[in-house]
């Protein structure tokens, strides 16, 4: 009964407490009176979805323009060498201008002629090329984060497995490349009384069939079998099932593409959990003797009988 | 009586000695006859802050401005293509010929006609790309710099725990993100007097409640329990809070956003030592059942009994 | 007789199973259904050859400035600082325009006159920007890819060793560089049948006279010695040399250059297995004394008698 | 007698054989018959000296240019927009029209006429840009380069020890920041008889008073205690002293500036070792208690007696 101490989320709990983890991986918690910290913009900066990464380019470059086009308008268009216009049109050449020298393009039809206009501009195509040292920076940041690329099986079944029970789960790269040295953890948390009569969560490491392995080329069946040892020994398939539990998963591994060790989090609840079920085969022979490997099939499972 | 060996500090110590390690985690150490080292201009524009980075590159570009204008005015303005004026206003064009060159902007209105200043030109706009390159890179090694995020409570507690007493400090994650398997050392440093009489340096590594966990993502109390085998075990609640002693502080985590492992230094000095005091809680349960991280609780304590 | 567990391949296979793992390190696998992730893009820009790399930076060159010169056709030549000509010589002009504001030239003589074609020629300018951001980014990002760079002999010997007999395989350094602390294992799998009758893969660790050292400056012979514990014991040299068997091989080392850690795979069929053989020294002295690698001796064997 | 393996290098001596580690850590040995490896263009471009970088890059802007001026003068100058002159000056023209196309300048008062010219151009604009992302990556690459900064005391000092002798050698931090826990393995590699009669390298691990620590704020003095396990103990000073012997030295660390681990090879030929000798204490405090670090003083030594 390997009943471990707090992993890191505490013994407290509540009668409605939610899950810990989200299926994502992230903690469910909310944070107050967190203090603003810079580093978080690279953060976000580099997690957003890329639509809206792109999307904040051209925000950004939309309202520098318009900034420094008001600039060059109150300065006067007169200081650019462009006919003087309607304050519509003379804004708009004050918009290119200002494009034209963010961009460093300089096409020169419009030039600056006044000094504090062509000051302006000076500082406007430094601000620029910062901005676009800042955007490849990014841009870079983006790609060559790594990013775990494990995916989980959206259930978890229970099923009878050498003269015992186990609870299994599938996981496999979502990639074609390499995983080297993938290695689990399997944490069980489930909700109860403690010693002094008050509702508190308990933590036990479940030991697995396998903890460790050497590469992922295909799928992994994680595999807890249910045995003297297991925290669920006394319990029938039925309470099994119904136990307002939680299965915390950390992985981490090798990640050949960004030479780097890296680590996912994940949670089952188990309300996941299917009885008397297995896993269909994601992986086998062709006839010509080349291996297959169904990324379709991670989640499939059939009838245990 | 874990006395340890010195963690690389020495033992060598002066009765008006400071602390050996700043609160900030640097050390209290002043360096003389230090050959310069060019990788340490790195390591500086990473670390200064933003404010005098940006300060920084606004004054490289005006005076590397200023040293080409003087080079063209030099030359002469009349291998410019614009009208020659008063010398200030020729001076002034030079200059802005500069920025549109070491920019790349080249709007054109003015361009180099005579050879030498077209060769200075070439020259500059190599040099300005070669200082923007340098920019990009000096502001992507800003933003990915891996930065350890531990926020440590200001105090310190000595409290009773557990039928004997513990001293206690507590650590959060600033940001929202993941920490995997934080791994703590704590060092105790006390001034003594050694074998031949000599005023000298103790260090003893404290044993504490748990010293690893998997995750950190609400508070993390550490408690080193004054047991039997504590250095502290034969003094008084009084005399531990007056001595002249320091908690010098390592702690090691996988930082999630940037993919490694990362290191922070802290210390305590005893005089931040709080007697009789706890930590107020900063994680709780909303009563929908949402748990609630209080970052402005860290520090917060009230007294024990 | 080290018989392992599956390392992660999966004890199913075929009669007219392949090999694992090719000779250049990666599986042997077919992979069906598979979604899309934009990460592996990221991945195939990184791991293409120079060759391709630099046609595709052309050809997205070409093709953005055929789009965006269709659409100055379309809005109208009229609104570029150039006299109307003939259909196609416009259209060049129209490709050159495009040309010339995608990388931010902007020479100006041809310059946008109409506010269409000013506003998508500032689109354009920050395009090319983005283009180029990445474009530096992925350089970077090929050329600091942490990469192992061990060369492994073509063949493996069987020759006498010790009394026993031994497998070996030699493996050197590509580069001029450090290899620091490379540790390696050596696997072998071969088809036999299990239990239930089934054929089915068994997976054995081999053990090395050695499988790990500190530094690789020249070559390292590696050596697994037949000896009562090894699975190939009860086989003759002829037996050995039919096996339908593979060695798989994972070395991991400290790439200095890169200041990481590597890993790479490799994968020896018994086809390239050399009965009563050994390898010719490649590493010798000259008569001042000057330590010699002869990279072109990797491979080379002759008879061990 | 902790004789151990050979760590790599090979039992294969020569009586003439030179040193095996140069003293800046990099091997001494001769490559022959090694295939061109792209990867080490990188490494080359990130490790020599930025005298060497910076002329780099002047030397490929000005033969980039010269070979597109050709290119523009042979296609006819009357293609740019400048009056034709002598063959000299419509040279320099297309030389510097080549610059400001290269650079992106595009001042505009030369602009390409003709189709020919225009496209070429283009071209140019393409490669300029391509060269200026390479260049963007390689100035970061060679700035973030995490790289070892020990420095180690030029002399090693045989003095007696704790009723015993010792072999110390002493090891800064060149730089101001924070090394965590340097480890260190000294290899002491002697030339002797083995059993057949031949000439081989030995090899001993030599235990340490303490290998790692867990800060290197100020100096390390690394210490071997000649006791009865040490393979020097049968030696009189004298001896030692002319042993024709090396010190192979491997240290690693975690560099807080780069948040990696690094490692640094030295070695130390026998002729370096100065005995009955000790270090000067290049650590000490002011009266104000203010602890003072010398970096001049770390090869100093002085009579031990």
């Amino acid at each position: 009964m390997a009943k471990i101490k707090d992993p890191g989320f505490g013994y407290k709990t509540a009668a409605s407490a939610k899950r810990m983890v989200n299926s994502d991986g992230s903690f469910n918690l909310r944070h107050i009176n967190k203090k603003f910290s810079v580093s978080e913009i690279y953060s976000r900066l580099i997690n957003m979805s890329w639509m809206r990464f792109i999307m904040l380019i051209f925000i950004w470059y939309g309202v520098l323009n318009l900034l420094f086009a008001s600039m060059y308008y109150v300065i006067g268009v007169e200081h650019l060498t462009i006919t003087k216009s309607t304050p519509y049109q003379d804004f708009l050449h004050a918009y290119f201008f200002s494009a034209q020298t963010l961009t460093t393009l300089g096409y020169g039809l419009i030039s600056p002629q006044g000094n504090t206009t062509a000051l302006v501009s000076s500082i406007e195509a430094l601000i620029g090329l910062m901005g676009f040292a800042l955007m490849t920076g990014l841009l870079y940041g983006r790609f060559s984060k790594p990013k775990a690329a494990i995916r989980f099986s959206d259930v978890l079944v229970l099923r009878p497995f050498k003269e015992k029970r186990a609870i299994m789960f599938r996981l496999m790269n979502k990639r074609v490349n390499v995983m080297i040295e993938p290695e689990i953890t399997v944490t069980l948390a489930v909700n109860d009384i403690d010693d002094k009569g008050n509702l508190a969560r308990k933590f036990f490491k479940l030991s697995l069939e396998r903890d460790k392995i050497m590469y992922l080329p295909t799928t992994w069946t994680v595999v807890h079998e249910i045995d003297e040892k297991s925290p669920l020994k006394d319990y029938t398939d039925e309470q099994i099932l119904a136990l307002n539990a939680e299965l915390l998963i950390l992985i981490e591994y090798y990640e050949d593409d960004f030479a780097q060790n890296v680590y996912q989090m994940h949670s089952y609840s188990f309300d996941d959990l299917k009885g008397n079920s297995k896993f269909v085969p994601a992986y086998y022979f062709e006839e010509s003797g080349q291996a297959i490997l169904d990324h379709s099939k991670l989640s499939e499972i059939e009838k245990y009988n």
